[in-house]
């Protein structure tokens, strides 16, 4: 099989480190316990390995084409999909009130991971579909989540969200979509939406795009912002939003990437969801899912370029050892550098996989736990992991899928090896959905000033009792892990108050280093996962002495060769005079 | 136009940091002047910038194809290719014995980046003929140099290089083509090539292969392999090497691949280069070379990449700034991350750049210099510099490259707008002439511990003379500079003992942290120049000084977000217990 999910692992981190026992022990999700997530995971890995992966290279070459306002996508596509939504794969962590099975974040997001590693491109569907779902169930009105919900779920119908225009990009406040009202409380929209992913395609019956608008008396920026629902057909009938191309891309090419265009025949007939002007409010709701999502994309496709990588290096054979070992050539695992590089893609997968999980959980007991206060206090520490989650595991995947060709060598450039596929897709990772940038922004901003570091001084207390807990075990591995974690701490206590104690007076100062600080945040509490992962492997060792001597050995690697990092990011956020050096050129003498 | 060469930035550090006066000096490069220095490149900015940048993108759209053996080049190719050697580029610095233009490398070198900034593809075909020119210098015989040389020095002929087959990738000792010596005294090839650069196409009448190749008594291993001439016609009859297909790359799609077969209908007739079994010990003094420019390769792309991203930050109007200094969306150029990502982009190419220059200046100085001793000691110091140009530049061009993409947001994923094409063509650089592992266990092996460090430790005491000269500057950025160079000088001083003190007693230590050496070696070498262009700069400014406070500013950035990086490479490779944590995994727990 070219893809088989890390099932151990997963369960490994959905236990050990994001409380899978505390999960099933909130109200309504009483059925998601161990055995249960064991179950779905197996039968996701399954599916995935077998009836997605295969299809991945297909997407590839066959991409999806346009034809007279017809797309029509890669063979195999579309069987696929009615595999997948009529296994239950999309509705898995939606309400039971309109169909869905109601499983916790915790328990979908392995399943999500699986999806995206064996085929980005079709993954993508469902998730944008998942954020129509998630919209409508925010903010629609009973009568529209009763008629769409439930569409959505089946996969008869699937769902996109349009947000781009060609002059507005990360820039929303640019939108010029227009959206006039008509006597029966409907809506006809008029202009273009760009980049917009899974907008036109021949897997559904019908597509329900979420497009944000403005009303005529609108007030301009982001205030004056309003979400409609238009659906391709209305009641049977063709309605006038119609795709008139489709993008050629450097990756994820079975995923159409539509150029839409409203009302180019009298206007596109819409129906606002919630309240006028309140459209960005709602799709920020979403958006923390969808960027979460996007986040699991690259760890899921940095862990597709690992398994490929390391399969290549087992059987290459190539040079003989550097110690003198044999004279014979080797296979290329063998070669330090080879088990460098791929150490190296190893833990990076593993830290960010353990993050984003136990962000998941905190999601899940954020949602469910009886108490208010322990609710809020959950969610904060959820919306504080989002944008690293997003940000970090993105540029991650870059890393890593680099390092996957560069380990085939010179086959590594050639495409059918396929290395170079999962380069090419990882590359709009930390950009869509919103770039590292503005995950770096929204950290600062939202997630870091606004409750005055409160949630990252949490978190970095917890990371405080982990280095105390590495102090009682013995051995190499934990003196690393427990020096360098330390260290790293130091570097994001730093950075924090940096960001804290100088946004006011030098904004620019701190945003200069905004995404410095991301990559820190992810790269310590990436860290301080496989330090709880350590710490665990020690407790269980005895059960499978390969697996969790691996673990530690994982955990050292990234603690040597992954948190000295921290101490350099640090001087550039912290030291570097006030963004000074970040700001020294004019913008003419670049 | 597409492609500016940077001729002032090129032109200082040929100046100030090389030493072009010293260069003009030797014995004869008495005609090459700061002017002739000064007309050459603009000469060759406008062919490059006005003929070949434009092709770039036409290479990328239509590649090379192959049919029934023959190769056909991206339209456009054939002409330019006649432009480029009536020009005299492919001459400029062979000697005029054999028609070159004999001119130093120091003025090569800026012309061989402008070429492949304006289309690495094209510039490949050149850049091979450069090789198989100093394979016949070095080891030909005077009939053949006199047969070859000037022919392959006009473009009538060009050159390849034929090491690579199938199961001999990175180890040469596993190559199995054959050579049967003949009565007249040629021989007859039999074997498949991989991975011929330039190996078949129609831009020229005749094409030289330069093979390796056993003959059949010759010894096992990298000691029985001999070099051989096989022109593609030999007396106007088409030789038995046959272009039996080319590959279909991740980029640098305009350079066919060529998968050669020799002596499928009866050997394919070649000539002895030299004596046998030497063949590898000839193509390693022509690997210097052409590992070297595989070095500018990378900082040619990182310029082209940059400059791109410049304009669209210059061009695209997105948000409003983050200091409220305006209520109106400002061009991304003002936003405090893309100004981070676009001095990173300048930061790196201008530090790689300065070092391959001097790099340049080295081997000029090792050929010309009228004292051996002298020689000899530039002679190490280039030799020591070649896999850090080679290995450190083209890593960098990824990172440079890929945030060129991030600069452009969703368009840069887009093929139409070309940032993709640079992100994708630079992905060969760290793999082709040696991957970056091999030239880092060339640095550590050959160039290190073969003199004890001798050389480094050259190296390292003049950087540590440039820390003192910092100290009489005055301003945030001359201090800056001085105490990130200073930690940076340590890490690599700490390094370097490192890999001299373990190497025989701890080989997998010491190759586990290769190539973060390598890296580390490249960033504080490339910061040592950065730090002599600031007080070059500082002795100039009067001169220019937008000029020259670009690039204290440049310089500035490059201490306090670069250099901090080395005290990371230091702990991996130097803390890491002897490479347990690289080598803490055995085989099959990956």
């Amino acid at each position: 099989m070219s893809y088989t999910a890390p099932v151990n692992d997963m369960l490994f981190v959905m236990k050990e480190l994001a409380g899978l026992d505390d999960i099933a022990a909130l109200p309504g999700y009483e059925d998601a316990n161990a055995d249960t997530a064991q179950a779905v995971l197996d039968e996701s890995a399954k599916f995935c390995g077998e009836v997605l992966a295969p299809l991945n290279v297909e997407g590839d070459r066959n991409p999806s084409t346009w034809r007279d306002g017809k797309v029509t996508t890669t063979p195999g596509f579309s069987d696929a999909f009615r595999h997948f939504t009529a296994g239950g794969w999309q509705s898995l962590q939606h309400p039971p009130e309109y169909e869905g099975q109601g499983l916790p974040k915790l328990i979908a997001t392995p399943c999500l991971e699986m999806l995206n590693a064996s085929n980005l491109s079709f993954a993508l569907c469902p998730m944008l579909t998942d954020g129509a779902i998630e919209a409508l169930l925010t903010a629609g009105s009973e009568e529209q989540k009763q008629a769409y919900v439930p569409k959505l779920l089946s996969g008869v119908w699937t769902g996109t969200m349009n947000l781009t225009e060609p002059q507005a990009g990360s820039d929303l406040a640019l939108v010029r979509t227009r959206a006039e009202p008509q006597a029966d409380g409907s809506y006809k929209l008029f202009g273009t939406k760009i980049f917009i992913t899974w907008g036109e395609h021949d897997m559904a019956d019908n597509i329900v795009h979420l497009v944000l608008a403005r009303t005529p008396d609108a007030p301009a920026g982001v205030k004056g912002i309003s979400l409609f629902i238009v659906p391709k057909f209305v009641g049977g009938a063709r309605n006038d939003v119609h795709c008139v191309s489709i993008e050629h891309k450097l990756g994820i090419k079975a995923s159409p990437t539509a150029v839409l265009q409203f009302g180019d025949h009298g206007g596109a007939t819409g129906y606002l969801i919630g309240e006028e002007n309140r459209g960005l409010e709602y799709m920020f709701i979403m958006m923390n899912a969808a960027r979460f999502a996007v986040g699991v994309q690259g760890i899921a496709i940095s862990d597709r370029a690992y398994q490929k990588a390391v399969a290549y290096a087992k059987e290459r054979v190539q040079s003989r050892p550097v110690d003198g070992s044999s004279k014979e050539p080797v296979a290329i695992i063998e070669h330090p550098d080879v088990r460098r590089m791929l150490s190296t893609m190893r833990a990076l997968t593993e830290a960010s996989r353990a993050l984003a999980y136990v962000a998941a959980a905190h999601c899940d007991l954020a949602r469910r736990h009886p108490d208010a206060a322990t609710r809020a206090g959950h969610q904060a520490v959820y919306e504080y992991l989002v944008p690293i989650v997003k940000g970090w595991s993105t540029e991650l995947s870059l890393d890593v899928t680099s390092l996957g060709v560069q380990v085939h060598g010179g086959m590594g450039f050639i495409e059918e090896t396929g290395a170079a596929q999962y380069y090419r897709d990882a590359r709009i990772l930390p950009i869509y959905e919103g770039t590292t940038a503005i995950q770096a922004n929204d950290l600062v901003g939202r997630k870091t000033l606004r409750d005055n570091g409160v949630v990252a001084q949490q978190l970095l207390a917890q990371i405080a009792q982990t280095v105390d807990a590495l102090v009682a075990q013995r051995g190499g591995a934990f003196e690393s892990m427990r020096q360098q974690l330390s260290h790293a701490h130091h570097a994001l206590q730093a950075s924090v108050n940096f960001v804290v104690w100088n946004a006011k007076n030098d904004p620019n100062a701190v945003f200069a280093g905004s995404v410095p600080y991301l990559k820190l945040a992810g790269i310590v509490l990436g860290g301080w996962q496989m330090a709880r992962a350590m710490l665990a492997a020690a407790r269980k060792r005895d059960e499978d002495p390969s697996f969790y001597d691996a673990k530690i050995a994982t955990a050292q690697f990234y603690a040597e060769h992954v948190l000295p990092q921290a101490a350099a990011l640090e001087t550039s956020i912290v030291s570097a005079r006030g963004g000074e050096g970040v700001l020294g050129l004019s913008a003419d003498q670049f």
